[in-house]
């Protein structure tokens, strides 16, 4: 018998064991983390072939995704507890899944920000010292429903040199499973490690408070999806989190407004997408224009079937308004529903903001330069308008490519989430035996 | 009687009432993050003239000051439980405070980084789009005894235009008490309002844990001091958290390595200030340049007074050595104590930084063009040197001014905390009226 080789199998079944004694989450952060490390090496066009094998493989492997979504969807009306809604943004077609794939080309075209040196500067010592953009590492993202997502993700985060550990819903497990075999299958081909990316199959609970504190292989986690999921990660983990989404915004019609250009985008925040984070949920307009612009405004929100709720001075101009309680102005409806206010100033209209709103995207119409400035300088939001629709906030209309969400916080990242966002910094210092 | 007037009366009154029922963290919270509202749109000369009047209190003040600060002092003599390091880092004297101002006026010179429009686009619709740089909001510091991080902390906290709540500790109270009242007096003849600066008086760990619940007050909480207490915010608070400080630093002397070079820095790296986060832990040799160099260099540690403790390899070569134990590699020990350990090649050294490192400060002495270029790209720290001690990473040496700490995360920021660390990001879009 061969010793050394009788020891050296025991020893690798002995790792096997192990690491099947290990938990799903904790054996695919040490791979994931594992995976970084090689990852944050390679070169954007080794990045990119990967992409574009992905890109590939999504479209040669169409069927399998499509059949496995099948599943997902009838699961779901079997479950006889869903909307429309979600059972739209669950689906995926042979026409979805192209403009996915075509979603991977328009990462590809983006420029790599790994590597870029944004500033180097010298000492009087002679340190010349500079900043280089790295990867995060490990990315984590919990997240419902949304196939897309699922790709999206993975694109932008192996784009940027970071590998990704997916927690999807459980909704959509069969077509998350599915997604992510065809890009490992595709990443095999590739010189992306495979284990850069991941999916946690166990959508029990637990999978997430365990991601909540993987603080050894997750550099960040990454909530999207209800308010409720994403206000628990925040008050739970111990990774650094992001958080996203949260969007109770606002349109002020300035006393000194065009009428026109007010209707046309009071009419646009509330109704092109009233499901979206980015849409208004309250309309504040200041009493002098009010008479003259309120109810022509109202009448085409009902005639689109929006439910409103105004405050006594609203009503009075515009009766078929249901009287607002305290808490509609802190409601995130996603819903036809809108909140009205008459107020007195401009500086009413910019407490009732911030004192309200989440700090997500808010708006200002008026032609007057001076309140346009207040207004931006005063309001504290990701994102403020002047003259235009809050629907805007969004990764494709900024010019950013996809986005991994839109953060409401002030740290590391504040809006849409481009490959930047997905980006650290590493200090160079270059010196010639300099000490202190 | 005047009805209105004693309504009004017993209405502020009672407004006072509930504010005695409030917690001290809570009532601070709430007048910072008022003030802060204000602060966030004070011009740079504003905040500097309120700067400007804080360096010169403390001078004017400077006898009530050093009283306070006496009494600490007697305080931790009579405790009898203290090092002469500690007794060092609590005491204050006249040159220490002219320092301190001294340090005002050097943020005073500072760029102001508020309001800086880091890019402007513009989309194919006619809208532009901006990144401006705006103020955090409310600043929460945790911190242990030197009372010269209280005036660092609110000298950068407002010329970034910040609130700042400093909960200091108990050793260093009264000294803590007497600097925020000096500053707060001072601000009192200023547009700053005085609540942008509060300390927190209640020194029992009940604050800590109550400023860690704070969401809705602070936007970013800082911990500095042990390790304990940074991972104890770091994994209980529901506010964002930068982590700081701690260092596990390697330096790694290359088989290509100047021998000279790489001893002057070795014992540069280890001995110049032992205590502080960005001294040497570790010494990693390679082995074709150990037999060269290594005796001489761990003779002057020897000479300076720093036990050695070394793998098997090491002992090999110097004999008054203690062997090292897995533990070592691990430890920051913040002490005239070093690790060594004869790595084999470059790889070997990269894989044990990266294992056992916390991300700080590395170093590589070495004359190979390859070798610096692969431990640059390699090595995951917020600081990575080429031929040079990594007792520059400090936010004097690296020409930002003041710091608020060093960050050892890599969301947010990495190393040093200047000025820009305090800062987020608003995205101001100009319309013409733009819809979806």
């Amino acid at each position: 018998m061969n010793w050394q080789k009788f020891y050296r199998f025991n020893y690798e079944r002995g790792h096997e064991m192990m690491s099947l004694l290990e938990s799903e989450v904790v054996s695919k952060g040490k791979k994931a983390k594992k995976a970084a490390g090689v990852l944050s090496n390679l070169s954007s066009e080794k990045k990119n072939q990967a992409l574009l094998g992905i890109a590939s493989a999504l479209l040669n492997d169409m069927e399998n995704i499509l059949q496995a979504n099948e599943i997902d969807l009838s699961n779901l009306l079997a479950s006889q507890n869903h909307t429309q809604a979600f059972y739209d943004r669950l689906q995926l077609t042979s026409s979805r899944i192209e403009d996915i794939a075509k979603g991977i080309h328009e990462i590809i075209d983006l420029d790599d920000p790994i590597g870029e040196v944004t500033s180097m500067w010298k000492r009087p010592n002679g340190l010349q010292i500079g900043k280089v953009k790295v990867p995060l590492g490990v990315i984590g993202i919990i997240y419902e429903a949304r196939p897309n997502v699922t790709v999206d993700a993975v694109a932008l985060s192996l784009k940027t040199g970071n590998a990704v550990i997916l927690r999807g819903s459980s909704e959509a497990i069969n077509s998350n499973r599915a997604l992510v075999q065809v890009i490992k299958n595709a990443l095999a081909q590739t010189e992306v490690p495979v284990d850069a990316v991941s999916l946690i199959e166990d959508i029990s609970r637990e999978t997430v408070v365990e991601l909540m504190q993987q603080k050894e292989y997750l550099d960040v986690l990454i909530p999207r999806g209800s308010r409720g999921l994403i206000q628990s990660v925040v008050k739970n983990s111990q990774v650094p989190v992001i958080e996203t989404g949260e969007g109770n915004c606002h349109t002020y019609i300035d006393d000194l407004a065009d009428i026109n250009m007010a209707k046309k985008i009071a009419v646009n925040a509330k109704t092109h997408r009233p499901g979206v984070c980015n849409a208004m949920e309250t309309l504040l307009v200041h009493a002098d224009i009010a008479p003259k612009c309120l109810a022509g405004i109202l009448q085409e929100m009902l005639n689109r079937g929006v439910e409103i709720r105004g405050c006594t001075a609203t009503k009075e101009i515009f009766s078929e308004v249901i009287l607002a309680t305290e808490k509609d102005w802190s409601t995130e409806y996603l819903d036809m529903i809108l909140a009205v206010k008459v107020v007195s100033s401009l500086g009413e209209a910019i407490d009732h903001i911030n004192k309200y709103g989440s700090g997500h995207s808010e708006a200002i119409v008026t032609n007057s330069y001076q309140n346009s400035r207040e207004f931006l300088a005063k309001v504290d939001a990701a994102a403020v308008y002047i003259n235009a629709s809050t629907r805007f906030t969004d990764g494709y209309e900024f010019g950013l490519g996809a986005e991994m969400g839109i953060s409401t916080q002030k740290l590391h990242v504040r809006g849409p989430m481009g490959l930047e966002a997905l980006t650290s910094t590493k200090l160079i210092i270059y010196g010639e035996g300099q000490i202190r």
